[in-house]
């Protein structure tokens, strides 16, 4: 798909500004190719389909991570909470080496690396890619539930929304009465 | 794209679970098809890229309202703030009548109809259209933005996430300190 150079558009700065009212929920990817393992933050994600469980989410082509995510088979898709926020500021700060701790990620028999601080954490493999623009659209279908730690100790997690550069927490004092 | 049917899959019910970890932003579509306008409410709606302004969402088959934005060449998309919540509420009740206040809404030139009461207005046009299991992944480019009445009031929009069947508010006290 080519947007053609003609065509009226927004501005650059009207765009990010229209998406400074639009929160997001943020998620931490991880993927591998050959022994090229890599892991990036993002705000896209979203569900597509319950019934099959698909997922989507953009990758632009700036991204450092970008040539492994658009050839992986399959993602590792990590929703973080106000405890694992952490994680999604090391897989959105640019330069930093992510998995220098070996304390903080396993492997999957599978070969993939996740971190077990996420509460939720989700194998899905990639059924199709789309480019749009300068970034590539997967379309991503959860084929496993990984048991992570932070899983497993059956505490309320407070979830975490990204909005005009400024991490969000949810919580009781944020629900709108109906 | 199919999924095969003897593929692994988590379980509805997991991947419903895995996504109340995974809070979203909230907007509010319109489009119109002939004489058929519509209106929904997504909480699938991302940026894809700034340069071209490019956004993503998904419409579910089972929306009562795919057919038209499956067909609809442009979409009008409304971000929601805690003062519009009654909108993105209208757009997400079946069996309402969307359009019955006709002091809610204007038509723009393009013919498509619009809601005055949120902050945030974009016309996009859809530039590309994939199918995903039950639902269809729509790329829109962003080609205007919409001066609505309530971007012209210059207040402060509280923006809104719809989180586990609830919808939250955020601000100063929802942030998490650096």
């Amino acid at each position: 798909m080519t947007i053609e150079a003609m065509t009226p558009s927004i501005s650059t700065d009207e765009f990010k500004s229209a998406f400074r009212n639009h929160p997001a929920g943020v998620a931490v990817l991880t993927a591998v190719v050959g022994d090229e393992h890599v892991a990036m933050t993002v705000s896209s994600l979203f569900s597509i389909s319950a019934q099959p469980p698909l997922m989507g989410f953009s990758v632009s082509d700036l991204a450092s991570s970008a040539r492994v995510f658009n050839q992986a088979d399959s993602v590792i898709i990590h929703m973080v909470d106000a405890d694992s926020l952490w994680l999604a500021k090391l897989g959105a700060t640019s330069g930093v080496t992510r998995f220098e701790d070996r304390r903080q990620w396993k492997v999957l028999p599978t070969g993939e690396r996740y971190f077990t601080a996420a509460p939720t954490v989700v194998r899905a493999t990639v059924v199709d890619r789309v480019r749009a623009g300068e970034s590539t659209l997967c379309v991503a279908h959860a084929v496993e539930l990984v048991k992570s730690d932070a899983a497993a100790d059956q505490a309320e997690h407070a979830p975490v929304v990204y909005h005009n550069r400024t991490w969000h927490r949810l919580g009781d004092s944020s629900a709108v009465a109906d």
